[in-house]
């Protein structure tokens, strides 16, 4: 069966029996539908959140083979509440381009996912539209203050570096020329589309406190330069007030459900490279605020997702992780041992033993943080005993807890000794959680603290553009605020091409871009991609819907 | 008081008793919220819904007076429900990009709106997002086939007429190049973005009968051509389920309330130049399936928005109305009499006499399709007791009702007058709707049938491209689909400056476009501009919201 045949097998619970398991009445929701709801901001309470277990679920560094964290973090909080441990799941949500592509949905897989999947998958409750908004919003009115000649504020259209974004996969609006056919239709510039996840906005979403953080931060949104080469935010063009108000309601987190019926809450989606890569500091607070565990996830592997969870979002909220859970695939592990994508499935223990050292470095990197990491092997049918053998004793040497977790097969029930694991850290093992530097530390200082203690460089090489963005840093005050490398995934170095855990490498700092109102800095080493493209033959190609509106062809 | 006071002063009721009153159990709409809900299409009872008695709301041809035809429409329902008819108003939804500009929002006005005004007037229920991304999903599958060496369907890029659509005052975006950036982006080519209200997307959805219907539209879509100039169209890309899925919730008409209570369905924004200008045909069939009478409004004047309401839906959906309203105001008519715009507090019934023949052509337009006008004239304060005199024996001379409606100061109390006068024509008068042409007949005939019947004008001239336009429409096999001409609001011909009821003019057509998906053609007459701009100062600047919500600024 395909993920949605699982999912539309399973009868779904009226939303507000979901709500009633984490003591809101059905009043107090906002519904989207029968299954879907809005919570309101005035149930977080910063005290009761505090006694929450938060539960970081990460990975080593991803292959083409997958990882599936998001799976695992649903099957653990299906095995917690199995064990009788009101746990709730909170995860960022999925874009909706690369449904459209390659990749498919992003609500977990197998027994292990959150409901109704086609609808989180598509629209959902309108967060990531009302993001988008708001960024053109701000898009149309700096190109509409160039235009302007009564209410200018002489910005040069060569230093915007504001983009606009959409939620699709379109790789020819990367680069496009705007504001041709005449003196009425604009001022010609260069610019181009993001995707809609990459947005600033995004970002700045998923660090805000209420809807008067959110409101100041659009305000500090760095725009470009007047030509007397004055810096340009948001709050000059006094959008910040207007923005604010599209994202009204997309700063709610979203309530839905496991398939087992446990509460999901599902709110943000920042790109894991540019930003910070996990679910809004707002729906870690709500699950915090209403469940004993909090399970949650940060995206791609934890020398990106999990540094940036612990240094930038944990730091900014003031959250203390209990556990970290490290994904690992057998399939994956071979891969970083130099195993051909097309031969994964056949056993191959050496490989799997060369592939080791990549785990080794994630499960160091997290104990650096002063936290206990897990392992858990996501099981697949085509894994060998033997091969697990190899990582139970890798772990066991190592002092590390392990477990074969079959969540996508058997969904919590597969997670049982996963997440007795994480209760045992929780009960037994006191948290020393330290992030790894502090803000207040000079720029360089930060980036280079992250390259070798984390991507275990031999240090860091900037260009002469990095160079001129670290005075501007300067110039504009901005010295103080965390650093967010964009790095590739595929790699502890920013080759992608170093598989497993490379070593005597240095990282090249190429640029550094400014997030002024997200409040990190965007230290970029190698391509980043911010728009995909889509394959020859597009998913949606095979995504239908009968006349009774049930879906097909989304997975 | 703003109306955004006026509308918060009002304690809405809870969307469940809304739909109480149409017969409709609390778990059969899908709430989005307290306040909005979308109905499912199951509850549209075709043999029910031709019990109801249809109210077209139009309007004399539009000045920068206003005329408030949405606050009429509004008021209108307030009063047939306060005399005992259950009456359901149904509109078109708001387009987010003019809230940000000029023109405030489109929810009525005083004590006639629906609400809750600020939410309907963002992005309400997401059908204007979702609309965007089904138009953009096709757009980057355009490209992305034209791109793809192994997919191809050889598609010349310069003959691509589908732009691509976002809903927002963004000048800069109407004239664009793509695809910039090297081989890896695209393929280089001039297009450009419009406002969403102007997709034929939109279009589609308000004429669609259901799900599978609205699927085959969108198939029907007409791209291009190929190098070998055979047409191209969405269904040959294979993208029409994928779009269909993702309005699989747009389509359902959402449900709110009128101040006083009453119910209203909101449902869809079709430009009325462009396009046919009214809310969807599923809307009006479940408002007529649940309401006795049915209250709609068509954009614009009579000539653009009722034409079209009356030849392409009506005909399209069986629909037949039982009374058109002309909404007119004093000051309105003064300034087709010649006025200067700021003048006209002033009292002037020379002026207001000279205006009126703009009233009396639209009344005899009505006449021709077989209806009875009634004249609402919506009061204004600086309206003078000798002026309004003027209309009242016009209309007796006439032999036309008239009332004065004060529903922008009242509500239903100032539009009763209004109301009984509907509810004697659809009790004593017999309806003979005919539409004005058939469709059969031959394109120039349809053309030529309103131009001079409906505009007044002595005839048509036809550009050299609207002539091959005219041979690739029949090449194409599409004669037979209903115009949809494309012309300026503010006057009755296709010069905007020839105010009241011009005679002895030609209408140009320049070009005509293919509407293949929408099922119609667009002839057009003039610049229509699809893509506003921001004033310099926009509304944007005054728009703001406070920490628990409460959002200011919106008009």
């Amino acid at each position: 069966m395909t993920d949605l045949e699982i999912a539309k097998k399973t009868e779904m619970k009226h939303i507000s029996i979901i709500a009633n398991k984490l003591g809101l009445e059905s009043d107090e929701i906002e519904m989207y539908g029968k299954y879907k709801a809005k919570i309101p901001l005035s149930k977080i309470d910063i005290t009761k959140s505090k006694k929450s277990n938060l539960i970081l679920v990460t990975a080593i560094s991803p292959t083409p083979a997958g990882e599936g964290k998001t799976t695992m973090s649903i099957g653990l909080s299906e095995g917690l509440n199995q064990l009788g441990k009101q746990s709730v799941v909170v995860l960022r949500e999925p874009s909706l381009g690369p449904v459209f592509g390659i990749k498919g949905g992003a609500t977990g897989g197998g027994y292990s996912q959150v409901v109704p999947m086609e609808d989180i998958n598509l629209h959902f409750t309108g967060d990531f539209g009302a993001i988008e908004k708001a960024h053109n919003l701000l898009s149309a009115i700096i190109d509409n203050n160039i235009q302007s000649k009564t209410n200018s504020l002489g910005i040069d259209p060569r230093t915007v570096a504001w983009k606009r974004v959409m939620d699709m996969n379109d790789r020819s609006l990367r680069n496009i020329i705007i504001g041709l056919g005449g003196t009425g239709s604009g001022v010609p510039r260069e610019t181009g589309f993001d995707i809609t996840a990459a947005s600033e906005i995004m970002a700045i979403l998923c660090l805000s406190d209420d809807l008067g953080d959110l409101k100041k931060r659009l305000g500090n949104i760095f725009i470009g330069y007047t030509h007397e080469r004055t810096p340009v935010y948001a709050r000059d063009l006094k959008v910040e007030g207007a923005m604010a108000a599209l994202l009204k309601d997309a700063v709610k987190p979203n309530l839905v459900q496991t398939l087992e019926g446990n509460p999901a809450i599902i709110h943000g989606g920042p790109f894991a490279n540019i930003a910070q890569g996990t679910n809004s500091v707002i729906a870690t607070r709500m699950g915090m605020t209403l469940g004993e565990y909090t399970v949650t996830e940060a995206g791609f592997g934890a020398d990106l997702g999990a540094e940036k969870f612990l240094d930038i979002k944990c730091q900014s909220a003031g959250l203390t992780p209990k556990a970290v859970v490290i994904t690992t695939t057998i399939r994956a592990l071979k891969y970083h041992g130099g195993m051909d994508l097309k031969s994964l499935t056949e056993p191959n223990v050496t490989a799997l033993t060369k592939g080791l050292p990549n785990l080794e470095k994630h499960l160091e990197n997290i104990k650096q943080f002063g936290l206990t990491p897990v392992i858990a092997i996501n099981r697949f049918m085509t894994d060998h005993d033997d091969e697990i053998a190899i990582i139970k004793d890798f772990a066991k040497r190592n002092n590390i807890r392990v477990a074969l977790a079959e969540v996508w097969e058997k969904g919590g029930k597969g997670a049982l000794e996963l997440a007795q694991h994480v209760v045992d850290i929780v009960e037994e093992v006191s948290s020393n959680f330290k992030p790894l530097y502090s803000w207040d530390l000079d720029v360089k200082s930060k980036i280079e603290m992250i390259a070798t203690k984390i991507y275990g460089a031999d240090g860091v090489e900037y260009s002469g553009l990095a160079n001129k963005n670290l005075k501007t840093i300067t110039n504009l005050g901005l010295d103080h605020l965390p650093v967010c490398i964009a790095k590739t995934q595929k790699s502890l170095s920013d080759n992608p091409a170093l598989l497993g855990r490379p070593k005597g490498f240095i990282i090249t700092i190429r640029e550094i871009e400014i997030a002024a109102g997200a409040g990190f800095l965007v230290p970029i080493s190698g391509d980043m991609m911010r728009m995909p493209g889509l394959p020859a033959h597009p998913a949606s190609e095979n995504i239908n819907i009968d006349n009774e509106g049930n879906i097909t062809g989304l997975f």
